[in-house]
């Protein structure tokens, strides 16, 4: 491992953790890569794929919580440790993208970070070279080995970070939680749109395991487990980690259906064709039953009809839309969101997280839960 | 980790390896199990069927070859290191697992080790319980997770399996090795299936790294790996693992083809349905252009007509045999068989192999090509 010296100068990581991170995945990955051109070069083209999926792309709030959970526990940015925190949280963005693109072949969502999903691209692939079978299937095949790819090789970078061996031991036992989590938690998404689960219970135990746990609360808890944070500390992390991650899957719910996808990049109105029993769709469910009257039961049609429908037009997304607004739901989520914020900011002022870490997980709790993107 | 005395009886393990895998992974995965079931039931009980698949198939060869691999070198059954061995061994099992879930999601295979496939599993409870969208999509979701688990749990089992430190940096730089091959092959069979790359060398390249390199191979060196084995013991390993992978790998074409479903576990035929092109199509294809006859031209075209036919019937299956046969393409497969047999078994006689490893390696090399299952 290099020593911290060759980062641009100590405490500048708190300013440049994105930068910093996208330097620690794309050293990663093109040693990767290398290794897999040196088998036969389709193999590495292949991972060229994963390599832009990876690198061009999301917010980075995975490592960015990680990052300041490790601060907020009393990580020093300047000492020998903030390279292997920083591959740590670096990470979590493969781990990110493995879960993606396994999703987005599951969901055979075609649109992802404003570009074609990964097994789109390689379905594209076969057709412009006129291949034999299906190329839909090919695609799949392609996405299924490279989110393998990714999500074993951020098990990787976790395991080659430069951490000590008890660091890396405590690291490790919330990795693997956080690993079980997010798979359960895709799990219990999908088995609930198979099963058509409509209670609020269902889209809250979704958000929490498929979203929450792995983009803050274990994300902070891996910071804080690091440099053996006290129980206290790692307690407040998980109650606010879990309630900002619960809101900013919220957050994703309404962008999902009222969202630009000019700014989202993804298109608005596939959650409604996938089928998804969002919390948002629960709650229009549940204050329809409560009204019981005829506009009530008419913007539960509205719903109704365009949940799980491929084919959903923009008009029938603008009269989903007015049906949601209707019946309360969007307040309602709004609300929601407000009252996870709010609960979540008291339980980070409550604890004993150093500053400059303390103000920078608030702002990030807000970032998080307003934003358009 | 438990100490080694919970086994049978030290140098038991050379004589009852299987059961003592099957105990190993039976304890590994319901703790994982336990986990799951802890986040939903309905997570438990799809890890339900996860379990079922590794604990009941398989011919347990890769840990086979990763015992004898490390008893060659000199690892002492009866010594303190014999149960994390045995555990590393094990994981194996879970690799396997995870990669025969997603070829099976990307091939759309029926039947596995006599049993209906993971996907086809969960498509026919979504069937069963009248769930909401198309059953496949479900089962291929189900599937693609669950292989996730066990990809990500063999990285797992391989870091918690009490190996000191040195041992498993150098174990685990073999692991990712192995793994970068095998999905590497994987990925080179489905890019050659669909770009009708029908080449002897890219049937190799496949068999070399989908099959050879994580069967023998790289479980043997992982053996050698974890006691430290010098660089001559490495390469004789090597030597001999990749031939006689490769011959497995050919055995187990062979057997696709003209295999008996009852004793195999998987339909006949499904290699040429699925349009792979084989050493043995490559071969025949070859062959029927050196001869270029009419008898050649019209064998060459029952072939042709059956890659990629997913409804091929017994009768053709029948003609593909017997033109199969008639190009010679048995014959130089089987003699490709045994001449790969015979430079494995002189690179294992001529290696420092402690016994009985040396003779218990040349036994399974013998089985692992004269099979017929």
């Amino acid at each position: 491992m290099s020593r911290p010296q060759v980062l641009a100068g100590a405490s500048d990581l708190d300013a440049e953790l994105a930068t910093a991170v996208q330097r620690e995945l794309t050293a990663f990955i093109a040693a990767r890569e290398t290794e897999c051109t040196r088998i036969d070069r389709a193999v590495g083209s292949a991972v060229r794929v994963l390599a832009d999926f990876v690198l061009n792309g999301g917010k980075r709030l995975r490592p960015t919580f990680a990052w300041w959970g490790w601060r907020g526990a009393g990580g020093d940015p300047g000492g020998e440790q903030a390279r292997a925190v920083l591959r740590v949280a670096s990470a979590l963005e493969l781990l990110q993208a493995g879960a993606l693109i396994h999703d987005d072949v599951m969901d055979d969502s075609t649109t992802r970070r404003g570009m074609p999903t990964v097994h789109v691209t390689f379905a594209a692939r076969h057709s412009s070279r006129r291949w034999l079978g299906p190329a839909d299937r090919f695609g799949a095949a392609a996405a299924t080995l490279l989110g393998d790819y990714a999500l074993l090789w951020a098990d990787d970078l976790l395991r080659e970070a430069g951490l000590d061996p008890l660091a890396l031991q405590r690291a490790g036992a919330v990795w693997n939680s956080m690993r079980i989590e997010l798979i359960a938690g895709q799990y219990l998404d999908v088995r609930a749109q198979a099963s058509g689960d409509e209670t609020d219970l269902a889209a809250l135990r979704v958000a929490r395991y498929k979203s929450a746990a792995y983009t803050v609360e274990r994300p902070l808890h891996l910071g804080a487990a690091i440099v053996d944070a006290g129980p206290e500390l790692v307690a407040a992390y998980r109650r606010f980690g879990t309630d900002i991650g619960v809101a900013f899957q919220l957050r994703d719910d309404l962008l999902g259906v009222f969202g630009d996808p000019a700014v989202t990049g993804k298109p608005a109105g596939d959650d409604l064709r996938e089928g998804k029993r969002t919390l948002l769709v629960a709650l229009a469910l549940r204050a329809a039953e409560r009204r019981a009257d005829q506009a009530a039961d008419a913007a539960v049609a509205t719903v109704r009809a365009a949940l799980g429908k491929p084919e959903l037009s923009g008009d029938e997304l603008h009269a989903v839309r007015s049906a949601l607004i209707d019946l309360g739901a969007v307040d309602a989520v709004e609300h929601r969101i407000e009252a996870l914020t709010e609960s979540a900011l008291a339980a980070l002022a409550a604890a004993p997280v150093a500053e400059p870490a303390a103000s920078r997980l608030a702002e990030l709790a807000i970032a998080a839960t307003r934003r358009n993107r």
